[in-house]
């Protein structure tokens, strides 16, 4: 029995597989050099699962897609504000070979244009690190993403060094306003390595995938980076990502992405998938044709746009009952779904508002799928106020799903794996 | 008994009270003369609850944040196509009085700059309205967006109209390019009377709370604007709704959002929350210094950022177990919590992966909170492969979340109320 | 007996007369409907003779070309610190319909491009004129130019103001910037009745031929505007008038010039010609194309351009000898040709380095053509420093070059007829 | 008996002594150590006198003073067209520090701009020279023009290399144009080498004497470049010698200049002077604070402004009369000054269109000064017209400024040392 998911990645490759429009990458032989019909898209899950079909173990050159994760190594090395202070996190409006450095300080507008990515590039592992080492440290930290060692294809390395100089050009004059603050050839040739290492459709769906399971690579358990890092690369792809096309990508697609010029292209769903497909032939924007059309049908197929939120559903509050009568009587709220802010405002303002005048209160966590911090902080706060309003409150969670909970300040809090608990011992 | 909520939106007042910096907008009498102390924030659920501090029924003229909802009624009005065509959804990278238009066509980079949201204001009702009418219909919508009827403040609008060559200059410019194409001082015209729109923090939270519920007023219950429509305009609020700060927003806040030069800001998370702050003083850029404050607050407390997604939560499928024996067992999936993609993915893999010997297979619905449209029909095509390979389906749906279940094409499904029915009713 | 430069102009429309590319300015149907073939060429002299061949007295709007000479107004009737103020010198490297405001300041960049015209024309006459009254004041100083009472289009006039929304877009912006502080509507429309003057090829020349000699029409023998105006106007010309062409023109043809979109151009070299052509088709600059090919070769063949100079030319002292002898020589140094700065610092050097011997030293300008003022003063001095040496000082000035030498300062000098007056009346 | 003009200079150099507003260049520290006291000036004829005062023969490094002169190499080594096709010669209305390329082909804008001067020093030379002969070729050509070998200072040129990272920016940004050709770090450093080259005001003096006079230098008689090279380089520095401040250059002071870095400024007036002044300290433009102001006294005060024309001079038809009667009358039109296309037109005038009635015809040139290429020729056609129309046609001309007058075509002329040779040899 073959996977409903493969069958549709099948067909959806099949629709798009009579576009051939476009061109792969010329400026080099190696790239011009590509089967222009592979084609191949993968889905990896934020569990390790994968799901693919057509060329998803072709190998082909990074290029452009290592530089949201170098940037994540830039950022996990060096901490937000040293990084912040040399690349900026504006949308340039404009193509991939614009310089775009802010007039004033030199500053590359985003790390997602060359400027800003050869200054990532720069900023990856400690400042004193050689650059051979640098190199290492940068190729390591894809192979982490990936969940697997990955290697330089050196005859296209050395063929995109032969025309480098529109970025030596932009590496000279980040040196000149001190962004660069080592030799920009060296700059430029780590840069140029780190775009030259090799990867497969299956491997950046894997690199994506680490991004949208909070920076853990589903398959190997390594935290690669922190969560803030994952939410400000997640956001800088979504703003600029898809160079001067950043804003109908934000729009139709909605899925944070990035593209490169040997034809993959990646998408990151937080909580939900990695997405990534393969296709050399080139649009106008230097993004691949097919892998485009690809991810505007996934996008609208699943559900997947940023903004898109669930259609209505069930009230987080499933019942508000009491339990007994008379001084034994206990009041039981039985929450369940993945509870947020939202959730949870709902949660306290039908406790706190509908001042309870039973003695005992019972939140039942026992259908609870998620919640998170704010969520969790609510709950304690609503239980503290009920402690201190005389009240006696319980929380049922079997699984968990709140550890060691300490509402602070006067509240106090009785965790019970039923409410059978509570019914039965009675005060 | 206060609200959890209100006592933290009060407190967040209070620590944001001292900072007296930047100006009230200065260029007309009107706006110049604002209290630059007043401070109001408000939270407005998606079901209609409202949580406000300080200043929230002071009016102030809606300036700026009537452009989302301009361009909402635009794309409503006109569809897609005809606007797109006309302003584009690029961040700009720009001051709000640049003009931004694209080179060749004249076209508006986005509908979140003045030239942009002229031209939205001149698309809003059908083509044929006289000028008067366009008003009639934009005051409309926005007291729609609202919930309660909105009125102009004439006087601001008078003296907005001595000082609007900028805005006039913008419109002649658009109509020398045939963007617009009604008469560029009608189109000031309408477009300042937009702006004059009076509102009050909770108006504006109501507004934002609006867009996060889908376009349904949470409080009349009011269809105001399609789903697609909310999407696009959330798209363009995250990546253009701020200016030139629109990547610092985009990474620091993370909330799709507008800023008005009276002292307004709203922010909408789809699903969850709109929020309205007021405060007059305003910062280089022209957005409210308190108002960003209170903003990155709000985002960091309550993980409100776009990129954030719960920590881990419980497995979708919560037990896989099964019930009886030989050609009785019935093999039982539990489902719980909110199913998207990524959930239905898991419980597909384990449904067919794992393709299940017993003759009966029951997916239990129970304990589901939500579940999306590619997850509903993944779910129906897992029940259909399984009628194929001759098993008979279940469905424990007691609150139908699934309505109609029809996995089509051979497939069959049972819905029942309790497993207990599969388990009693042998076949 | 026919001129040799009528048959020279003749030849020279000749030769481009099968050049038909490029088309007439098509934005209003007036221009568009113009007969393409018309061509015409004119050459009028700083003293008033015309020379003409082809269509040159065909009516046409003079469009742009009124743009120097509205700046030359501004100029003359406010003073040069207001009108600076306002408008700027620079070129903008821009096509005749970009803005090109200073960013800051909101000043138009130069005084010819629509934005610095437009400014020019609202500062032509007293800051009191009543818009009619500026027109006025426009077109009678245009015609003082011409020598002839100009007149307005108004089926041009009436069709431009249709079209008129990118100038009023303009208009507006400066309004806002107060660059223009009076009703943008009534500028643009002023503006537009200047532009829509009708001129022939004859007016231009001699609109030319009046900046060439000094600001004096020379027919009419009207001073118009003051020299350092037309200096001012001359400069603005070579470096900003053929708009993005600028340095292609200054280099190739090194006239200062103006085009206009229906089909005119002139060219003024001061101190020698006005020159104007007539051929209605443009190129993508917006420049006549016949006439640049005819300016081209104008300025070829007769050295035109100013950084031509002439060959070498002969000595400035023509002669230096004595005399006589004994007590009554005398030191006597005919001077010649046309005297500046180069050629005074000459006869300077010649006379003090050389300090003669003679008690009696005579500079004769009989032979001298002209003499500006820095040589005047320079050639007094010597005179001043000579008498202070004891020398007794002559000067042969028969036709009055010099009028009333007063070297000052212990200085004197004898003006004699003819240098026999010296020899003959022994001291 | 000290000279006028040293008088003058000295003056001029008391009254700007004491503006000491300004900075020294402070990028390296051989720059940042110059003496910022330091101040001269030099007048340098086009017959090689040389005035000077204050720090005339102070030797500093020449900077982008060598921009014009290389880009005269480089079109005096290539030619015209393939110069043109590399170099723009547009204004670019921005700094100095600007790259300024186009943005379709990545031409520099202008040779006096970093860009286009790193691609003209390319460009000195033959193609087949390597950088070091390059360099040594770019020295030799500079020593032409300043009649004496310059040599480099090391020190400066090592310590410019260590700060060149924006002209090695630009130099890659060209050669991934394919602007230039060759090892853009060569270029560099040759670029560099060329302004370490050390000079003194005089030396700057003498370069651009050598421009004023025709591409000849005036001391050595050497011809350096010839006069169509003259002429484009002139214009170029007219309009973009002084960078952003091109257009109030050419207004107010008019001369076609360049400065440098370390202070110097020139200034090249053809057929009459050059000019260099010598004072570190830089305004915000990188101009020299005052070398600009004594530049703006030296215009104003000698009439040097390009557009400044000597006013009122006599005519060049100085008498027309008739000497003897009946068939031995003479018309003799006696001409003087200096005579170019305009003075030529009113003798053709005069002679043909009063067609003489006289059988013999003679033009005196004995008071005629200077005559240019077009002036000759339209003389010359005039003898031929009157040749055919059967008179006999006398040059009066003594000292032969008309060599070898052949009207062709029929024409006829007897050239006569004096007007009473005519006058006794009766036909």
């Amino acid at each position: 029995m073959r996977s409903v998911i493969r069958d549709y990645l099948a067909e959806a490759l099949g629709d798009v597989e009579s576009d051939t429009s476009g061109e792969p990458a010329g400026y080099i032989p190696e790239l011009a050099a590509a089967d222009p019909e592979r084609l191949g898209a993968v889905f990896a899950t934020v569990d390790g699962q994968v799901y693919g079909a057509g060329d998803i173990d072709t190998e082909f050159t990074i290029q452009s897609i290592s530089k949201p994760f170098a940037y994540a190594l830039a950022l996990a090395d060096r901490g937000f504000d040293p990084v912040l202070a040399r690349i900026g996190v504006e949308p340039s409006g404009e193509a991939f070979n614009q310089i775009s450095l802010e007039s004033d300080t030199g500053r590359p507008l985003n790390p997602m244009i060359n400027a800003g990515a050869i200054t990532a590039h720069s900023l990856a592992g400690s400042g004193e690190l050689k650059p051979a080492e640098r190199v290492e440290r940068v190729v390591h930290g894809l192979s982490a993403f990936a969940g697997r060692p990955l290697r330089i294809d050196e005859a296209v390395c050395a063929s995109e060094l032969e025309h480098a100089h529109r970025n030596l050009a932009i590496a000279h004059m980040l040196r000149s306003h001190d962004i660069l603050t080592e030799d920009p050839r060296a700059a430029v040739d780590g840069y140029t390595r780190q775009c030259s290492v090799l990867v497969t459709a299956r491997d950046l769906a894997m690199m994506a995938a680490t991004l949208a399971n909070h920076g853990v690579n589903p398959l190997s358990g390594e935290r690669v980076i922190r969560e803030p890092v994952v939410r400000q690369v997640l956001s800088v792809m979504l703003t600029c990502g898809m160079y001067d096309a950043a804003g109908d990508w934000a729009t139709q697609v909605g899925i944070p992405a990035k593209s490169g010029v040997a034809g993959g292209l990646i998408g990151a769903l937080p909580g939900q998938i990695g997405i990534a497909t393969f296709s050399p032939r080139l649009d106008p924007h230097g993004n691949s044709v097919r892998g485009v059309s690809l991810f505007e049908r996934f996008s609208s197929d699943m559900g997947l746009h940023v903004m898109e939120v669930p259609a209505a559903a069930r009230a987080v509050v499933r019942s508000n009952h009491v339990i007994g009568s008379g001084p034994h009587a206990i009041r039981v709220l039985q929450l369940q779904g993945g509870i947020r802010f939202a959730g949870a405002e709902r949660i306290v303002r039908e406790t706190m508002d509908t001042a309870p005048r039973e003695a005992r209160v019972a939140l039942d966590l026992t259908m609870v799928y998620s919640i998170d911090d704010v969520a969790r902080r609510m709950l304690l706060e609503v239980t503290r106020r009920l402690t201190l309003d005389g009240h006696e409150v319980y929380l049922v969670d079997p699984e968990t799903i709140v550890p060691r909970p300490d509402p602070g300040d006067g509240g106090r809090v009785t965790v019970v794996n039923d409410i059978e608990h509570v019914v039965t011992n009675k005060p």
